[in-house]
């Protein structure tokens, strides 16, 4: 079973996942899945995954029919389980809590060749309707604190299989960084009783350099200390705390902006890889007027050194502002 | 000028340095300097680098001459430079200091075609006497807050020269995770009344599994909570908060310990690209009972993807005892 560690010095918390026990020689350069390969994700090849968790399938299509949208179930080497009891342990310095959690693939789409961009409205709003189901549901175990939802696009993103696929962990404790954010944000509140990114929305909408665009109920902006470039931030314009609190016009409505975020990346950057991450509230908590969702999109373009490792600091060489001006000039038509 | 902002969400410090201005199309894929390609690392080219700070030579050897041993000068696209005034100022919710501190580039040795475990001893100690002498003679710059350096070895890391060098940059404000590091070594010294590394390394050398070799000034181990499978830390075994007030006798010693460190790693993964950061006490800062230097090798196997970039939390596939156990077994010669 793996187990989660934390270290006394820099207090991270780390999985270490021995059930994917790796030898030194398993090191060796990655290769893309690609076509011609035997794809676990494509339709009709549904028994090469575990038992699935959730579907969006015809109305007249049964269980295993191969005619889904969207499918999710447990990462085949997952990171973590849900099985097995919650334990807390310490050795001398040492922290560890068991492996106790979720490891889950949505499998976006059937179609192994497309990218997200290209999916349609509904296709897309049904894989974000996934994710806030999947937190919905995972967040009724209570040994759980915290789910994270993210998609690794393209072998320098971390993605090791072609098809278009978002994953989920969920945590038995709150990471460093987003426990961070979290109490930063609540600190910001109780000086100023306002949202801090509410604050930001109105001040980079009044400002306008960094935008890239908005509608009705969403920004799309390149932040003022982006660590990478071309990095983008997704955000409602009404305060809303959680994610999973999203109803279904809301996740067509995010769809359409998504859509056109990574439809205006995949335009200027040629078909980058990136990272897509959900930032939310705390899980089972109530809203909440401090903290405030969004989601990021972080084009994998340059790789990190010893400099950011050691000290979280990016030396980023693209102006948020150059980026943001030449992403609203890009039609992703 | 370039610029450090800071992001009031994240509290993140970024250096966007608008000198190294990229546009979308200069992030196609690096080609690593190779063989027959002008290397301006090498002896002879010497024109090609900016004015000298530091070099070894010949006791007969004048300035200009190629035969030095190592040689430090500015980067040719610094992140942040020495000239310049110190301005702090806000935008609404938005922090920023002018891009004032330094970035230099230590040339490891003259030879193009040679890794640093295969430098000679003395030739190694000269490289960390070098990094030693540039953070004393940057710690006299009282804008100045804290030094980093740090080494991308292979592309994979991060590095776009082959030629072997290091890096260092100063920055007029402390970064984020070192700050983090730094504040919890003092609360758990005021807690305790004893140093969380020395604390570390008595259980680390009790336990053994972790420990890969020691002798008598160091320690070299697999951390308990590694983020990446085969991260070494080398701590020395006498508490010293800073690394600049290392002393040449040590500095040879610590030379001989990283030489087996990396040739160890270089057999057990076949030449890996790896980060080497130096983790050191505050800048000027009297000597601390509180923190605790050490070099950390991280090589670069794995490619961090949405999860670790969101949350600070890494999955790691090689249990640290058995990451230690392989090492023990290598023999680099």
């Amino acid at each position: 079973m793996s187990e989660l560690r934390r270290d006394p010095i820099t207090e991270r918390w780390v999985i270490v996942a021995s059930e994917r026990a790796a030898r030194p020689s398993d090191f060796s350069p990655r290769i893309p899945a690609t076509a011609g390969i035997f794809c676990p994700f494509c339709p009709g090849n549904e028994e090469a995954t575990p038992q699935e968790l959730l579907s969006r399938r015809a109305p007249d299509a049964g269980p295993g029919d191969p005619r889904w949208s969207v499918r999710v179930f447990p990462n085949r080497f997952p990171a973590l389980r849900v099985e097995g009891e919650l334990l807390r342990s310490g050795e001398g310095l040492f922290d560890r809590i068991s492996g106790v959690g979720a490891h889950e693939v949505i499998v976006e789409t059937p179609r192994h060749d497309t990218s997200l961009a290209q999916l349609s409205i509904p296709s897309l709003a049904e894989v974000l309707r996934a994710w806030r189901d999947r937190i919905v549901d995972l967040g009724r175990d209570l040994r759980l604190t915290h789910v994270s939802v993210f998609k690794n696009q393209g072998p320098a993103a971390g993605a090791t299989l072609a098809h278009e696929h978002s994953q989920l962990l969920a945590l038995p404790t709150l990471p460093r960084d987003v426990a961070l954010e979290l109490e930063r944000a609540e600190a910001w509140f109780s000086r100023k009783e306002r949202c801090v990114s509410c604050d930001l929305i109105r001040q980079e909408r009044a400002a306008g350099a960094r935008l890239v665009f908005e509608d009705q109920r969403f920004v799309v902006l390149c932040p003022w200390a982006s660590p990478t470039p071309f990095l983008l931030w997704i955000l409602p314009k009404n305060h809303a705390s959680h994610f999973e609190a999203v109803d279904d016009p809301t996740s067509t409505a995010l769809a359409e902006v998504l859509r056109l975020a990574l439809g205006k990346l995949e335009r200027a950057l040629e078909g980058p890889a990136y990272n897509l991450v959900l930032v939310s509230g705390r899980l089972r908590g109530a809203s909440s007027p401090a903290s405030h969702w969004r989601l990021e999109i972080a084009p994998a373009l340059t790789v990190p050194g010893g400099f950011e490792r050691a000290s979280g600091c990016y030396i980023n060489s693209t102006r948020p502002e150059d980026a943001a001006a030449f992403l609203r000039g890009i039609d992703p038509a």
